[in-house]
């Protein structure tokens, strides 16, 4: 599990050091944050552009009030000194998202330290109309934990216990701020394993991960959060403490509202406890790095998987050439244990299981077969944990090996998978040679991730890549956010996926839970469909 | 799978033959039905009796209004004279759910044909404030599907087309009123599996089964139909038509509103179609049946099951001495494959993978382990398909046995593993000489089957049952439906299981998707809760 931590802190290293030089120099990152209105933040409406997404015209909501000493006060003897954060680096960091792409002006960060506390405070802001964002480990990707302008930020990360772990059932339960990996360390230690796993896990927060309904490497075995979250405590703009904890695998007692919190990205509630249920580690874990020609063989290789390795399939992920090379060119140390030749798409096969010798076994058959039938032209299997490693580090550096290459425009997207790869290859068309299109992402789950690198952030780029991208993903019925969430990226693209009457209906239960509409403001729905007196 | 059907068909067979038989004598049942206030159906407030629950006074909603000839005439104009029903013997059939516990009086069964059916009648028993009650394969155990006055009644069982299969991702997508056990042949055809299975797959339908959440004998492996289902299409009461009819596995566009609708039997919305997440059909399984002389070990086996068998584990059944000896004494031709001794504790472990020799083994070698560490102390291993169907017949024959010793109690528990078994000891110490108390069910999920077979209904079991079941689940924060939901039987116990804040939550969210209350009224959610002016 290390490759993962070390993958993730050079990552966040890189990005920063990244930024950093191009906060000094002339370049499109530095244009961008400069070109906020940093002097007037929170008071008038404002003008908020993105890179990545076409301009986006957010006006502050006038119903908002502005924080006062009398606020200051308040928050001060709920959460002690210590817990109001006011100092400038600390909100700076807390203003800017992962990615250095989003910013907000929020002058305050609240650090509540249980449930009680986040209950006390968001009474008040409701009460007072004090506009909130709750962040866990901001490591969203979409603008969807920081503020948009003056919205007080709410940090559940001192709420990081594990309250308690059943080994019979495996079914851990845990205040919101804990980071995931302490998570999987903790459950590994125990003998089992999280049904999550990211390549943010060394800072981001389960609270978080439940809130954003993450996805990840563990998907295609284990599936999405609204199967495996058995349980939540979340509180609602009121103040309204909703105990939905339960540690139970069924329980058909009424309307199941804790799916309502998971990916609701923190509109409808802060989340501030998690039940979760976690399988059994098995011992025997085999990785295969794989090379196929062709899109059609990278498909027909997944269904052949599917069923010949069945139950122990634990991932499928894929890159193709123009990710690779990225990767090769940008990240040190890393090699493609292919040698022979440059291949089209590149796959990884992750198995895990309870017997070793059978798996590899099962795996190796499975591989000598497809060898044979052609579908993969090459491939290794991992001979120990350091070559497994370096597969994996292959896969997880494609957004490092992008950040490092330049100015990228991501998408996440959600497609069949038959269809998935057209979209890159019709990009790249539509693009010629302004720019580098890379596909790579969770096959198994199709999900992709398409992202274009260019030499510099650009306009004319841009309005070829949208709305092009999510009327495509939108004519092919996928999703344009399979995984990453709306945010404020993609509030206002919400109808590419979601029927009028279903965003409605969003929009009415967004009303009964928060009327004020104080939580995580701008995010999530449609600007249009939430008008506040 | 052919036992299942075979299984299901002696079931309803029996049953009926036993109610008929009944409804001749001077026998509980008779004098349960004949209870009724036959007379005076759906005008004046009632009193609502049923068996195996304290009396609940259920007094007809007075805001609602009672059928007319404009109302006959227009449903004919929207869905043709043959699906108005009022034909008395097809709505007497309609009016009694599958255990005869439950009679409402509703004049009219409504058969529509597509969504666009089902949304106009809707939108128009809404304006007339008529109360409709959805029906599936009224295959329910707690009164959900049949009427508890006269409402009408709306069965979807004619739109039952397979609309789409998709054989790489294996995602189907159906109408609502497709028999599951339909869907499970037409998956098997296909290579693929249904990850829902039950019992009463002859007869109830998907949309039902969605619905009400339906658990069944493969959660263990598969899990929830939170977690299955990938979208759904719906009709809300005021007719809208819902379309949330995804075929993604990812998905993050905004708040996931269709797991309002798994779960909430048919009171927000009637679900008209479905998308299903289905695994391909592997070709190895086996079966074993075990005995455990304690509870103990049955746990412990389950731990042990878990890790050892983890990814091929596709079921963990039990069923206790006292199951064992109703199925022996009140099934035709079953016989104990464990012919040694009488035994306190039956298990019935399935696995299910992709490889017949490595499964068997890795079976074999578990048990082996297991019989020479004590846990087991007599086990088989089916050798055919014959044997293996035989050894699910006890497990699955132990409701029909109940069944046919007389009158039972029944209880749908979901509880910590570890204390599940304590409750049964305890009942059956309460309860002494009066009763049979017999446990069983789906180990594996923490979800026990607890019924009590007694001589006759009687009061005085009955308060010796209720609340103390209720009240010693609610205690161990158990669950007071794992998996049958709440329908008219529990709606008023919800707060066993659920925090008042959360229900108060659910009540609301009813009032937004259901004004009138129209959708399915008296069940679910406490009747208190649901005032309507």
């Amino acid at each position: 599990m290390d490759k993962y931590k070390v993958t993730h802190r050079l990552m966040r290293q890189s990005i920063k050091s990244l930024v950093n030089r191009q906060l000094t120099s002339n370049n499109p990152i530095y244009r961008f944050i400069s070109a906020f209105p940093l002097g007037n933040g929170g008071r008038n409406p404002q003008l908020y552009r993105s890179f990545g997404s076409l301009a986006t015209k957010v006006e502050r909501n006038p119903s908002f009030s502005s924080l006062n000493s009398d606020d200051l006060s308040y928050f001060k003897g709920v959460l002690g000194e210590k817990n109001v954060v006011q100092d400038e680096d600390r909100l700076e960091t807390a203003n800017i998202d992962w990615m250095h792409k989003y910013k907000g002006f929020s002058k305050l960060l609240l650090l509540p330290r249980n449930t009680e506390e986040v209950s006390k405070i968001l009474e008040y802001c409701n009460s007072r109309r004090l506009a909130v964002v709750p962040q866990g480990g901001n490591t969203g990707l979409v603008g969807g934990s920081v503020p948009v302008f003056d919205e007080v930020i709410i940090n559940v990360g001192s709420m990081n216990k594990i309250i308690a772990f059943d080994k019979v059932s495996g079914i851990l339960v845990c205040e919101a701020g804990c980071i995931l990996e302490n998570l999987i360390s903790y459950l590994d230690n125990q003998g089992f394993v999280m049904p999550l796993d990211l390549g943010a896990k060394g800072s981001c927060q389960i609270g978080g991960n439940v809130s954003t309904n993450a996805g990840g490497l563990r998907f295609v075995r284990y599936g999405s959060l609204h199967g495996n979250v058995l349980g939540l405590e979340a509180v609602l703009a009121n103040g309204d403490v909703l105990d939905m904890l339960g540690t139970l695998r069924k329980d058909n007692t009424g309307y199941d509202l804790k799916h309502l919190f998971i990916g609701s990205e923190g509109s409808l509630g802060i989340v501030t406890k998690v039940s979760i249920l976690t399988p059994p580690k098995l011992s025997s874990v085999n990785i295969a790095f794989l090379a196929c020609e062709d899109y059609l063989s990278c498909q027909k290789l997944l269904s052949e998987a599917k069923r010949k390795l069945g139950e122990i399939l634990s991932a499928f992920e894929f890159l193709d050439s123009h990710a690779m090379d990225l990767v090769l060119n940008h990240l040190e140390g890393v090699r493609n244990p292919l040698s022979s030749a440059v291949h089209n798409f590149y796959l990884l096969i992750e198995t895990t299981g309870s017997d070793e010798s059978y798996d590899k076994e099962k795996l190796e058959a499975f591989l000598l077969h497809s060898m044979e039938s052609g579908l993969i032209s090459d491939g290794v299997l991992a001979q120990d944990i350091n070559q497994a490693s370096s597969f994996w580090r292959i896969r997880e550096g494609v957004p490092e090996a992008l950040m490092r290459a330049g100015p990228v425009y991501k998408y996440d997207l959600s497609l069949p998978v038959e269809k998935m790869y057209s979209l890159v290859e019709e990009m790249r068309a539509r693009l010629g040679q302004s720019a580098n299109v890379v596909g790579y992402g969770h096959l198994g789950d199709g999900n992709l991730h398409l992202n274009v690198s260019a030499p510099r952030y650009d306009d004319t780029i841009l309005a070829q890549i949208e709305p092009y991208v999510y009327e495509w993903t939108s004519k092919h019925r996928g999703s344009i956010s399979a995984e990453h969430g709306l945010g404020l990226m993609k509030a206002n693209e919400i109808f590419y996926s979601k029927s009028h009457g279903t965003v409605q209906l969003m929009a009415s239960i967004k009303k009964l839970l928060d009327p004020n509409g104080i939580l995580n403001p701008y995010k999530v729905l449609p600007r249009s469909l939430l008008s506040y007196s």
